[in-house]
């Protein structure tokens, strides 16, 4: 049994100075330039200390943009009189109503039954009971052996993002694709929603050069209306893109649901979830067939119980889970929740989605994958390991949250070395 | 014109001690004592100083519960760079690009193309396009006069939630309705969802007291799942409330027009939206028929602006606007919204709703109103008037948020006055 309460709590403003390679630019900033064209990937970073004899300590992160970090931090202090002096056997004894107590103003034995038992279902129980979420585990006990043996053998299929953001010249574009295909990568996503010429021109590039077999996924970032986002995708139909990526407002599920009905015909299907923040909206994304690829977040769902529920969803929907990730640490965490749902939950890489229904010659590309992008994962003490365009399983114990206390120190925002620099530099 | 520069953001933590009178308690808390059962009605108030000949300043508050007020403070904080040292003229001369600005990362003279300048249609097109908001407001001139002289004269209809708060002894409550009886209050809201026996007493207690004719409306706060909303207002029908109020999950669009499928028959609609955060919720839950009572919130939905789009788009989809109100300062914020919305919008008191397309004899009952708490407008400068159960309009200028420097300074947390004491007593 876990022993020990919880006698400290340390958050921590941690900013990388990604905007000065233009990295993880979209689509989003358009005319406004306050949004996504000049991010700056950070992290509250929370260090939680116990008074356990072995020392035991937890780490967890919260990705942010760089500017309004500091809210973040504040609202991680404003929570920490919830945890400070609890006592671990406690919390982990009744998972389910600490989470609801944290949610209203973790890691564990995997065994159904107490898995079940840390899930909040309220708001849910109208298209997932907890029994059923039981039977679903309980299924997936089927096959576990195998397909654990198969992990630790090829990792779980990835994608990259790395290749084509929106700030990238054709140039760089060019030599990271070459690059990408002689690494193996056989998954791409390109930015799109700017510009539609630009997009079309871009996207010609990438399916040349990766050819007719290979998967290509596009992103809008929230770019477009509703009638807008049909009628643009429509123009890159020919590009044979796998999903259409965030169309218009992550709020909008029934936006969501009327695009995917004009695209379906088009073999386009439509990924969103890296905005949704609990699983009362991806209860309904799922009810309004608003999605075929659901992509869920590690750090904005709160929590890995909320992400499990979500997970159970889905497959309860038959819809199959394409997690984002990417920004600081996404990565590193949820690798740990893909190869569970493939392990536990969804038992599949590949899946006979209703999309492929309608075009029947699609079902093969049709493959599980978890995003991945080449960035910051040195400052982890547990960095993602990927061979051959898969992730690896993590042999470590923990999240893989633990951050280099090196690359906190120097990024610590505003008084890490790093800003210090910048901001001098700046003021000069 | 406006002239002048923002020269100074202020915003400071108030909060009044409600929670030891048990006003504002509901059925949220239940086992989980974090949520409303002790709420400390709070505003993060802010004040913008400029440097305008007249000393023109600007006041903005956002109601909270209390805890977590220093989170709202510091996200002011943040903002505040795309604030200071603006010219007010800038900002006037373009100030949809002004709130897409402040919302990526309003008052003014109500002329019709002018007003549809501010308001921001991304994301909402597909139901409301500016050229349809304009034919609206241009209608919405037609006995513009007639219904301003009606306001000054009779104000807006207004309803009571200060008899029937959830924490109220069945004695209180008696008290505190009979009372209002006696000042013309004509329409009441009782809190549910906690107990069922405890809710039938508490009904039928207050409509044996106002009798049959007079309008009753109960609000649950999110308390239960989508079934169980309808098994349990199955229960109170016989009280025949015009509505339920947040039945469940206030994100839960397409389970609230599941409730509001099964409750239409009963003769009961529902009423949302407190809890909305942008216009793409709104829109969603008048496309999916999810309400028949539309309730914004001055503070929630950001802005004045945003307001607005919400209230035309009620209007285009003929579903009544009845605000939520109480809190600190909402019930002086709104009135002008409402006030504006039947002066220009809605143009109406009485709806024939699709509700009554059923139940024929409910039409009468269907006026539309805002809702009263008699509660905190002491610490105003300039505090709402209610007449005969009406909202009288305003007439100073401004949006009427301006505290008394007085009560913001004995209530700022933590080291005014009244907190310095209760804090101090809490440690012995």
């Amino acid at each position: 049994m876990v022993r020990g309460r919880i006698s400290r709590l340390s958050v921590r403003d941690v900013r990388f100075p990604t905007s000065l390679g233009g990295h993880g630019s979209d689509a989003m900033g358009g005319a406004f330039p306050l949004q996504h064209t000049d991010p700056d990937y950070s992290a509250a970073y929370v260090v939680l200390e116990t008074d356990a004899e072995d020392g035991l300590k937890g780490y967890g992160i919260t990705f942010t943009l760089g500017k309004g970090t500091e809210v973040v931090v504040c609202a991680v202090n404003a929570l920490a009189p919830h945890l400070l002096n609890k006592d671990l056997g406690d919390i982990v004894g009744d998972f389910r109503g600490f989470y609801r107590q944290l949610t209203s103003d973790g890691q564990l034995r995997w065994d159904p039954r107490k898995l079940v038992s840390c899930l909040d279902f309220r708001y849910i129980t109208d298209v997932l009971t907890e029994e059923e979420a039981y039977e679903i585990l309980r299924k997936g006990q089927v096959g576990k052996k195998e397909r654990e043996e198969q992990m630790l053998a090829h990792g779980y299929p990835a994608y990259t993002t790395s290749c084509a953001w929106l700030g990238y010249s054709d140039a760089t574009l060019k030599q990271l694709c070459s690059k990408a295909l002689e690494d193996g990568w056989t998954r791409f996503k390109v930015k799109v929603g700017a510009d539609l010429q630009d997009d079309i021109r871009r996207c010609r590039l990438i399916r040349n050069m990766i050819g007719p077999e290979k998967t290509l996924m596009m992103d809008a970032n929230q770019r477009w209306d509703v009638p807008e986002a049909v009628e643009w995708m429509a123009k890159l139909a020919e590009f044979k893109p796998l999903w259409i990526e965030e169309p218009t407002s992550p709020d909008d599920i029934l936006g969501h649901a009327t695009i995917s009905k004009a695209l379906v015909p088009l073999g386009i299907g439509v990924a969103t979830g890296e905005q949704c923040h609990n699983r009362v909206i991806f209860k309904q994304l799922l009810q309004a067939k608003a999605l075929q690829f659901l992509q869920i977040d590690s750090c904005r769902l709160g929590s890995v119980n909320e992400n499990l529920s979500v997970l159970l969803m889905a497959k309860k929907f038959d819809i199959p889970v394409c997690p984002h990730a990417g920004g600081v640490g996404l990565c590193e965490l949820v690798q740990h929740l893909i190869i569970f749902d493939f392990i536990s939950v969804s038992a599949s890489l590949k899946d006979r989605i209703w999309l492929h229904l309608l075009v029947p010659s699609y079902i093969s590309t049709c493959a599980r994958m978890c995003e991945y992008v080449d960035h910051l994962h040195e400052h982890f003490k547990y960095p993602v390991i990927i061979k051959k365009a898969s992730y690896m399983p993590p042999k470590d114990a923990g999240y893989s949250t633990e951050m280099k206390e090196e690359s906190v120190k120097k990024h610590q925002y505003p008084d890490g070395e790093v800003w210090e620099k910048l901001l001098a530099a700046q003021v000069n």
